[in-house]
């Protein structure tokens, strides 16, 4: 159904670029039933490549609906504690780690209570945000089409033609149509790290974002430092943490968020659950209220998990300039969605994106939500030291 | 394809009769891509009978493919890790397990350098031995078919037909064409451990095997203890290693095997290589000379991975009251084909089949396979401390 090599052409970019493992590395890749076929190009790939070892992990949705289904309410947080050692063992052995999104059962949990379905986090394990923050593994997230994703995002048309139309978009958000999708993405990552750096040069004390439902202030700290997905780990090993990226983003103060803010696109949940038409409202820092036109619970339950579940952990700006945003193309998928549009981050903040000084006041969650807020019609100013606005994004163009 | 409620109704049998699910215990299945719907059956019965969390993890045999095809030769016994520790916290945590047989790619190495694919032995892990001797874990086995291994036991069928035909051939090994498997299996299981008891009576200082190229004794040692596969934990959960199970066995002496033996069925592995025709030469306990019509090397390999691979880890005896045995179909699956026939298996012994004294002296190594040398046609003889024959297997029925 791909066109022919493209699996074994994302593979590549999801190795060699990606998580650009170094020979003698272990591999983890995270993915779910039906990502078969990638899972296996990234294995060969890997292996051609000098990796020590590849582990193939593959997430059964369906178990996980049978325990939401049956499961006594008191175990549906309980995760066995081989599932974090495992990704601690993993930063601490400096393995490579691709983990593949999109979803191969979408909806799958849709008539199963969400308050129980959102105790249930897993795939994710706390233990993973350790390990990103120690920077100790060169990891990335690529997206990989399945017939239920691509039906999901294009339910007008019938799935094998779907799956086709998923795959064009997935191949020119990943720059694949690229003659050089290596120098392509060099050359993107190039600019939006010289806009981070330009924001970093004006120190803005707060960003605040204006729009059709959305007047909102983010406050930052004095050192929350803004870049982009291209990442390098304590070893010096470079690498992109999403492909496609096209956001800058950093970590926010968590108790300064103020004002009310609407979503632009729907929020997806890698279960399934959809959260359409979302407005949270935040006091002091804190969601105080998430209205939907649909399944506000799923993100209300998430975000009652711990106390920085309703305070932020992320803000990111995405330019016009970037792919998926010009698709126009919805697919209730946060790898892609997040890169469509700004968006802000509930739950945990990424450590490396503050100073120091500043690490004991970022937010600390067991979830990390982003959701959408940006687009042509937000406009994002900075608010400087003394108050004053400096416009940073006009319908998506840089003014800065 | 299988009967209707089939799959329900193997994945009751598996947890509740086969690991005898504890309520709050964690379960383990361990599967291999193709085994989904029985993985799914299970966890919903599982969960519906109070499991705390089951964990499904699925063996990829095409990535393991990859690694033999291309990685370093010097990496292709390396296991990471959490993979050990993974089995050591099960045991710690006396959780329940549930592995799936059936391969669904049958011969998906053949065209690999064998001595390359010997080298590594996932998805078993060296520490599960570990976990079954200390009996901390109560654990089975159950096959599952799939349409690749239907049709590598029935060629002659098309694809769904085979599946068909397997299915059926299931159900009747698995008694789940009696009215009431449990009671079924819980008389064939008292007449097994029957068996097993009048063995232990008689003390035999060997058993010798003779038929059609075989002239075989297997050394015991003082306190070899005949069991049937109705196991129990140190806490006093029993459970049936194995469904279907119909062999006693035994832990022998590793250094008093003197003799030829012929296989009475190929030998298949996991990972659908097989060896026809095998012929093996004892010499004080060590596999001198391993000789087969084909895919000697196979075999020959891994027993070549540590000392313990070319000596004796388990010596078994099957009537023939046993219901595989009587449909004469070779299965190429080590857990319904070891419980069609008497068998022995080269590497790792069982712990508790020895008395305290003489565990010391019981075999170890990494691998621990079976393979058939019984039948209507040999005869089994117990050898006394004295000397003395006396027939213990006639035709295949208990002389003793």
């Amino acid at each position: 159904m791909p066109p022919p090599r493209t699996t074994e052409r994302l593979a590549e970019l999801a190795v060699l670029v990606g998580a650009n493992l170094r020979r003698g590395q272990i591999l983890s890749v995270a993915a779910e039933l039906g990502h078969e076929p990638l899972v296996r190009a990234i294995a060969e790939t890997a292996y051609r490549h000098g990796a020590r070892f590849v582990e193939a992990s593959y997430f059964d949705p369906w178990v996980k609906r049978a325990r939401i289904e049956h499961a006594a309410g008191d175990t549906l947080d309980f995760v066995p504690s081989w599932y974090g050692e495992r990704a601690l063992a993993r930063g601490e052995q400096r393995c490579a780690s691709i983990t593949l999104t999109g979803p191969a059962a979408p909806g799958l949990l849709d008539d199963l209570d969400p308050a129980r379905a959102g105790r249930d986090l897993l795939p994710r394990v706390r233990e993973n945000l350790r390990v990103i923050n120690d920077r100790t593994v060169n990891w990335t997230i690529v997206p990989y089409p399945t017939p239920g994703w691509a039906s999901l995002v294009h339910p007008q048309l019938p799935t094998d033609e779907a799956l086709e139309r998923l795959w064009e978009e997935v191949v020119h958000v990943c720059r694949l149509d690229e003659d050089d999708p290596v120098a392509a993405w060099k050359e993107r990552f190039a600019a939006t790290a010289a806009a981070a750096e330009r924001l970093n040069e004006r120190r803005f004390d707060a960003i605040h974002f204006e729009g059709p439902g959305t007047d909102l202030t983010v406050g930052l700290l004095p050192t929350s430092h803004w870049g982009n997905a291209g990442f390098t780990t304590v070893d010096g090993v470079p690498h992109l943490a999403n492909v496609p990226s096209e956001e800058v983003f950093t970590s926010p103060d968590p108790t300064r968020t103020e004002g009310t803010v609407r979503s632009t696109k729907p929020l997806t949940f890698a279960d399934g659950s959809v959260v359409r038409g979302l407005t949270v409202r935040f006091e002091g820092g804190r969601a105080v209220a998430i209205e939907a036109d649909e399944g506000a619970v799923n993100l209300r339950t998430r975000t009652e998990r711990d106390e920085g579940g309703a305070r932020l952990g992320e803000v990111a700006l995405v330019d016009r300039e970037g792919r998926i945003g010009r698709l126009d193309t919805v697919f209730s998928e946060t790898l892609l969605d997040e890169n469509a549009a700004s968006h802000i981050a509930l739950g945990s903040a990424y450590e490396f994106a503050a100073g120091e000084e500043d690490r004991g006041r970022l937010n600390q969650s067991a979830i990390h939500i982003d959701f959408m807020i940006g687009g042509d019609e937000v406009d994002v100013d900075g608010i400087t030291q003394t108050g004053e606005r400096v416009p940073v994004l006009r319908g998506g163009a840089w003014q800065i």
